[in-house]
């Protein structure tokens, strides 16, 4: 299943809306024989690559798979049918398909007199992989989450306004990788203004990595002229959230990367939109600036968005603590 | 030295102006048979401790200690003769004395035919039991630890001032538990006027704990009148905190907390008078409300005060983050 995992990471951000599946196939022996994960829409699933790979050594072997396999015709065939045909025994998954319309893989299957284990390693791919995909089957709306760098005492600028760098270069070189594996970044048009983000994912040499995400601009003003985003962005002149959370949903997106500034984050907030808060804390003391949020709707301690902390790692200098909001 | 250590910590808080050290001593084969913490001013030493317990059980042994032993005549006999005359045969300590008037000791027990080593968890020792002696007998000044709780986005309470509380349960334990180990603790006259603490360190069902610091109350306003603090608080009337940690010192105070508010905090963190930074910061968003620090004396990202991390920990649901400054 970790090997399944990786397929499923490697794959995650080229196959929304479908979910990152990753897949391993197993030999009768037990020797892993075939890798795969989910192609772009309209191509394989990650089991279809898998048992391509492994041949005729699939027959007789065990496919592990991140989530349950699929049992209807969608833009391909059944899941089920492609293992039943390379006559594989046992199947493994770590997440049943939330999907109504997918889910019974696992009744087929075992109507085929094929084997069925659930929920190996379920937390693990349910919060990584998985994460977003599983978020957007159960509710229709893209997975959000909220990423900021702050010091300390929570400001991402000091008073005159610069922010380059606070956070450090292990930090940024994160965030880009993250990027690389996203749907879209969702930044304000006050943050156009002031930064003139071009939002894309490079690599250690500024080189654009293969998957770039949708940059999406939300707010009424226009973007000023020579804005790098200007041409490439889609802005949605609309404040209320849910409008571009469904906007984004019928373009197919899944898992999405809130990046500012602190009047959209506030409000995400408020409209209780923000699934998950990934924050980049440097080491620094700032004393004046501004916020990472302002106005999430709290006006006493009682009302404060309590989250709960998921990890904690550093990032060379910096913490990195993502964290989820209590429901 | 892991013992001695232990002893060290027992004993820290109830020795200023002298180090809080541990000793223990082993007999000639290897057995610890005596413990010993330095006793409150005019008292013995660890190291004549540890021999008193051990007896003659210490001839031909090892005394394991964390602080090298004093050779100097102060208000005790220097500790180098008690372990001459006990027969101890091997010293080990952490630590050598910074402080000229009492360092030598190695040196005087080697003259004296006792083989001495140094530096045996030194690293924990300094920056553990010993940290805000070691500072204190470099500096002549207080060590300062500034702590505060504050949410994820950097608040210590909400907009409508609300603060009750922020972080949970068992950070405000810790608190308790670290201010009974503390000289002094210093709050601001507007945190008087707000909060009315009363700064004591309490046990779990709000018992005084045995040890208490001394109550700070730094500013020009008079304090209310029915303040907690008001009979029991020395109040300086200055906002140099220069002022405030050379009082505090000729008082024997060595360890110092901070806890507030935003403006004393800035005062210190503009004079470079914080040593230590200690961060309850807890998994919830406010969005608007008042700062941990205000006026840090930066202006621009480039003179932010920048800090090291040194250690991370779960308290409850908070983190719990130790940091100190750059220099």
């Amino acid at each position: 299943m970790v090997l399944a995992i990786a397929e499923s990471e490697r794959v995650r951000g080229t196959t929304s809306p479908n979910p990152p599946v990753g897949c391993v196939v197993l030999d009768e022996h037990g020797h892993p024989v075939g890798f795969g994960g989910t192609q772009p829409i309209g191509g394989p699933h990650a089991e279809v690559m898998a048992l391509k790979e492994a041949g005729t050594r699939a027959r007789g072997g065990t496919a592990v798979v991140t989530l349950e396999p699929c049992s209807h015709y969608g833009r391909t065939p059944p899941c089920t049918e492609a293992l039943q045909e390379a006559g594989i025994k046992h199947v493994i998954h770590a997440v049943s398909d939330p999907n109504p319309r997918a889910a019974g893989g696992a009744k087929r299957l075992e109507e085929a007199g094929i084997t069925v284990e659930s929920g190996l390693l379920e937390n693990e791919v349910a919060t990584g992989p998985l994460r977003a995909w599983l978020h957007y089957a159960r509710t229709g709306r893209p997975h959000v989450t909220w990423k900021y760098a702050a010091s300390l005492d929570g400001r991402i600028a000091a008073q005159d306004g610069t922010s380059q760098w606070i956070s450090s270069e292990t930090s940024r070189k994160q965030v880009h990788d993250l990027r690389a594996k996203l749907d879209a970044i969702i930044v304000g048009t006050n943050t156009v203004k002031k930064d003139d983000p071009a939002l894309t994912a490079r690599d250690d040499d500024g080189m654009p990595l293969p998957h770039q995400p949708l940059p999406v601009v939300v707010g009424m003003s226009d973007l000023p002229d020579g804005a790098k985003l200007q041409h490439t962005a889609l802005h949605l002149r609309t404040h209320d959230p849910d409008e571009v959370l469904t906007t984004l949903a019928g373009r197919g997106v899944v898992d999405v990367l809130l990046e500012g500034g602190a009047t959209v984050a506030g409000a995400f907030l408020r409209a209780g939109r923000i699934d998950r808060v990934l924050a980049y804390i440097a080491p620094a003391l700032l004393g004046n600036g501004p916020a990472a949020v302002l106005d999430a709707g709290v006006s006493t301690i009682t009302d404060a968005v309590r989250l709960t902390v998921e990890d904690v790692t550093m990032s060379g200098p910096d913490l990195r603590i993502s964290a989820v909001p209590q429901t």
